[in-house]
């Protein structure tokens, strides 16, 4: 990771697109990530003002050497409309952050913001095909994480929000998409779970404890957090005083990096 | 010029717009002076397919994050009508080359073609006021050339070109914005001169020669030339047997750089 960025004028751009922008950590990951694998891209900052969204993001994919966009906050589900073709994530979520322009000129889409915690847990050697989950959040980023689980073959889904009506559609939405998950809306944590997954914003804010009543872990329950502190979250402390491995918010976001380059990298081979 | 160029989300942009684009020298060169000073901002290359640059431009505007745009062929004269205000020698050669937005959000224009020139030579100790100067080329650089060496206070400029009423355009131009400079259109050099510049493509290709018929020059002769190879141009291969001081093509480049960080950075202040 330590080769130089270079911008030159054969540069190709991956445009990241936000409102606000500043807060973003992708430019300096992805682009430290193209440099050292000899690709001559960077990611960029663009701060599209919400209210310009429409008009801008097409005159952007209009652009000749930009292949592809990333979209964060609040850009995400309104993003869609912009893809020729999605992948199963994007469709169940109903939501996309990052585009690809094919070889064709055409444009595919997908979310991969719950692929950076399957990416992150495989990575650390763990298995996540026939797990019982129980997943705190039913928003954007717990809809993706229980759309990449269920992708990846767990057994059963239990999602808790406060909101129980954004609880119940998304379950409905897993139901039609993955008809073999067995996913239902919990009102507290069952016994028989092995796996859980904090994807609520509880544990951000100093003073915060865990997102639900947890409970002591049994040590083969895999945690998981979307929260990225700089020491542990009060989530991955409870984890760890339980003996439970683990996935926090920075693999988690490690993997999805490495989801979205296996993406735009996927553009050169024939489909 | 070793400091290490960065990308984070709060980076600012100046895109270099052309069409093509991936020949350009600005974002490398940009880059690094942004990073040497310490701005947080990069130059990145945007490659705008000519029939799209009306819808486009606009949009590169309206980017929270981007604070001025440098323009290359073939859209120079074309970004005029995006400018809210023009500086004179935009006015009068009727392109720009960068646009910078204002503190209120207002955009500001000018041509910087030719204030490389006069930039390079100043920084080469040279004097240009009350010089007489044989100009080839009455093209986009030629135009700005003679608009900068006007604006620097040259007694008079004569102007060749094989199409004489592109010359004679030019004339007309500079006339009306520079009363006090004596512009005609000429045929053959004449012998009173103390500059040359060459501002015609004539240099470029190999095998080419001068752009006229210029002869042997007085050593007091300050030489010009836009042609940049690895090596001395004709032209100022044909000045250093003259024993003339000249300024190269690398050098009105690195002027023009100064020049329109220059301007760029003059937005700080309170105008």
């Amino acid at each position: 990771m330590s080769d130089a960025i270079r911008i030159t004028g054969a540069t190709r751009l991956y445009p990241i697109i936000g409102d606000p922008i500043a807060q973003v950590r992708s430019p300096e990951v992805f682009s430290a990530r193209f440099a050292a694998a000899g690709t001559p891209a960077v990611c960029i900052p663009v701060h599209v003002p919400s209210e310009r969204f429409e008009t801008i993001v097409p005159e952007l994919m209009a652009l000749g050497n930009v292949d592809g966009l990333i979209a964060t906050v609040p850009f995400k589900p309104r993003m869609l409309r912009f893809a020729d073709r999605l992948g199963r994530a994007a469709q169940t979520v109903g939501a996309l952050n990052a585009l690809r322009r094919e070889a064709d000129g055409s444009w595919t889409g997908d979310m991969f913001d719950g692929m950076g915690f399957v990416h992150g847990a495989k990575s650390k050697g763990e298995r996540l095909a026939e797990r019982r989950v129980q997943l705190f959040g039913a928003g954007g980023a717990g809809s993706a994480i229980a759309c990449g689980l269920a992708e990846a073959g767990v057994k059963s889904i239990g999602v808790i929000d406060q909101d129980v009506a954004k609880a119940q559609a998304l379950v409905d939405k897993l139901t039609r998409a993955f008809p073999n998950c067995d996913v239902s809306v919990t009102r507290e944590m069952p016994a028989a779970i092995d796996m859980v997954v904090n994807a609520s914003p509880v544990g951000m804010k100093p003073g915060d404890g865990l997102p639900g009543d947890i409970g002591r872990l049994d040590p083969g329950t895999l945690v998981g957090d979307v929260v990225i502190l700089t020491g542990p979250s009060p989530m991955i402390r409870h984890a760890i005083e339980c003996g439970c491995r683990y996935v926090d918010g920075r693999e988690m976001m490690d993997g999805q990096v490495d989801a979205l380059l296996a993406f735009f990298a996927d553009v050169a081979r024939p489909r």
